[in-house]
């Protein structure tokens, strides 16, 4: 397996000078483009990684993944999807789309910053609390007590924060999102910038294809089974349809160049790499996982 | 079996007096909202039927998956998903969104009217050509010669076709569509009209299944893959998103009240109810999905 | 005033180069982009000549304002505007913007090719007899019983008019449009195709100039003030609003580089210079028309 | 002329019934929705007033011509209109309409708040310096320097802002507005909460139909006619269009109540009555004005 990822690495990387490291706040700026790394943890907990797999980074989208689950778990399914949809869309992330309209409008999905930033006002708590809360349950699921936030990156994504601030003060204004604004929004930029490698990735992977089993979950079967479909649907941004023709393993990306994947019953996948597509995902990372999943059958529209 | 099938058509069709039949065209209207049938059909060729499963009634947007193969055999994917992509979205099928705006736009989805006309026009042959290789291959699929189109449900189709007519001329317009535009609407409505029933339908759904295996289809099982893919994605109209979620069978519903199912490597199912929810989708047959899902475990996302 | 007019048309003439001539249907595009031409006429039937004011060219968008009084005089102004608005908007001239959307939907004004096809079709008559009437109605103000239709520009309109019949079905879609829709474009590209020169241009604006009088138009001087008020709003296509602050003459554009130009109680004015600005209006005509506004300060807003 | 006034207001303050007194800051809510008033200043300076012309009420969205004035004053034409348009629109006032687009977009006109809370980010001066500015013209062109801001609204708007507040952040997200956002929305209440009666709007209406004379205004004539004709085009909310064709008359409305009118070289008016219509205008207000502009040949496209 190592041997597999080693040379997917070497056959792919470069293609990264195809792509662009993030840069709308400096400090996903610096990453080094040619990084790549990427991690698969089995079932029996046999960890397999390759090139920059213990490269820091921080969650950013991926983190929507785990505040879906939380305001799941705090709220109720109805109440959730009261407030944000489970539809897939081809609008960008940070789509505006159809705010504008008179009739009775949610986000389409909690993979939109939109619907995630209802999803993390779900969440019990007030302010940090809810990150905490988010970052407590990836220690937990990691077994992993370091990870903690980035605060140089939380910092400038609060600063630079003008059209996640719009969306928000929108929400409100529609009455999908109770409270302070700039409290949940605080929670938000906190949530994002939680640092971790793709070992941990791999772990949280591992955690939603093993069904949530051993954690005390509260319907975790069903919760895991609908973060993969979710995520099967709009986990890459507007590149979604296309990885799930391509690649067909649920996963989610974030703008820092991680991958989450997850193939149900089998293996939990973290990817580094911050070279981004126009889409916002890994650009070697997609490549990998495509390849990846055609060399272990990883498909599951299959 | 036949009365698992037959225990979840007793307990659910009642939920038809919450759907409506389509009305769009008066021949559609005639249908009796309480009918519900199903057919399953195993690897090894087992048929099993419950309720009004020998009903016939028309594909209507079923036929867009046959249509895809035909226009993806004929052009090849390169051409193909360059005029029509395969991204999942929250619009209405027979939506203009964006068809308004000046860069560079194509359909979302082959799922959708303004998606599934292009892929027609792909088809070779001129005119009703396109929709005899259509019915060709059902017909070869199927095994039976006496599928065909059923010709009052043609002509009321051709009848009332102001919006697909507006596509279709918006298409050519953006230089998506060649040729004869009615021609192409021709063949478009010709395919909607094909007259199968619950048994054939499970048939084609087993094709899909067993990954086009024992028919001459180049690439079968990529083409199967690509299908299951894309119905997943968006095969039920608006709903796709929380068909997924709850459901988790590759579907292609029509608005004759049939649903096509696809369990890879497993089964192919064929639904029917006329009566519609608010999506377009048979009522009692979503249900009925769903609980044979969680009975049968056909869920590809658990 | 011809001294005035020669100063204009030398002075501005050289603009037309940053002007490019409409080239969608072949005809148009054969027309020379250096040519200008402007003619004014006052209340005693005075008529002011200058550069080649007496060059033949189609009436295009300008027919639009003929359209809608006829339609005014056939159904009354409660029908009218039920079935198109009196709204300026900033959407593009064949603008499908909003005709998705499922809520109570009417074209914003009949300056809009949608608009205008609505205005059209409830002229009375059927096909050809409509634009006969928009026809008569222009030899009879201009008392120039040449004027015809351009049979080269109807022919090619006719052919390349996917977009408007797109609209056109759509509009019917809606309830919006009654009765054939391939008459109602055939008479709509008729009058879109009617010649004439910047004399017959300047009588037709001293017509509204002059509020329909000596002619037997029932309400002819609401009639008159009512196209007046929808020129000054939309009837420059996307750059109304900029002429309204620049130039201030209630005014009416075609892509074939004619302006008509009405002057309340004082002046009818007609424009013809093939250069177009991106608007789709003449753009030596509309530079000439705000200086000419300026030195005969025939600004109504002043 | 208090006669027509008078008989005007009987003739027509049944009407308000089918109006509705704002209610989205509970201080606009207490409003009598019976109240009417009406006063005309002609440019001798004679004053005529009739109903409750001398109540009180907030400037609301009148404000916003005001602060255009003193954009463009304090920036240039070239800067302001660089960063918003003249165009009208058919969108609502708060619409975000466009705003999710990739290309350049900038707010149509300055009357949408999107645009206002442009011009008022270019006044000169910090926060509530730019608000003081245009409290100062106001009393300096009314000489009434008892004018000032109404605590209570200001409080209830900058509280009660969140639709506002989203479009300032996303305006300077498109790089359309500089600085604190958190000022300049301070700036745009207050400004919003300038109280007046009847007698200020119609000393304002004079100022701008004397085309600024003996007023210290660089380009005084020039300012005039640029407020007069954005007036004319959107100073309505989404009911401009109508407006101009039925009164014809340039004029500002707020929620308040008011509206501002503008004869050019002949009246100034000021009109109270708070009861709206479904667009935000005075009910009673725009039917008087209908009648007034008809009884006195206002309509300047007449």
């Amino acid at each position: 397996m190592e041997k597999l990822l080693k040379r997917l690495i070497e056959k792919n990387k470069h293609m990264a000078r195809h792509g662009k490291v993030a840069s709308y706040i400096p400090v996903l700026g610096k990453a080094s483009p040619n990084d790549i790394g990427i991690c698969i943890m089995d079932m029996d907990g046999n960890i397999y990684g390759s090139g920059n797999y213990r490269n820091k980074f921080t969650l950013q989208s991926i983190s929507k993944v785990m505040a879906l689950i939380l305001a799941l778990l705090d709220r109720g399914e109805e109440e959730v999807f009261s407030k944000v949809g489970m539809k897939p869309t081809t609008e960008a992330f940070n789509s505006l789309y159809r705010m504008d309209l008179p009739d009775k409008w949610i986000p389409s999905n909690p993979m939109l910053n939109s619907g995630a930033i209802i999803t993390t006002s779900l969440i019990k708590g007030k302010g940090r609390e809810k990150s905490d809360r988010i970052l407590e349950l990836i220690r937990d699921i990691t077994s992993n007590f370091n990870i903690d936030y980035e605060e140089e990156t939380y910092r400038s994504e609060k600063k630079t924060a003008d059209r996640n601030r719009a969306i928000a003060y929108l929400l409100r204004d529609m009455n999908l999102l109770d409270g302070n604004v700039e409290e949940v929004l605080d929670a938000y930029f906190r949530q994002c910038s939680i640092e971790v490698d793709c070992v941990d990735l791999a772990r949280i992977g591992l955690f939603f294809a093993n069904k949530c089993k051993s954690y005390n979950i509260e319907r975790g079967e069903h919760m895991a089974t609908l973060a993969v479909t979710i995520m099967s649907l709009c986990g890459m941004y507007g590149f979604s349809g296309e990885y799930a023709v391509k690649v067909g393993v649920p996963s989610k990306s974030g703008v820092s160049g991680g991958i989450l994947g997850v193939v149900p019953n089998r293996f939990g996948i973290g990817v580094y790499g911050p070279a981004l597509d126009r889409y916002g995902n890994s650009i070697v990372g997609c490549k990998i996982m495509e390849e990846l999943s055609k060399e272990l059958n990883l498909n599951i529209f299959e």
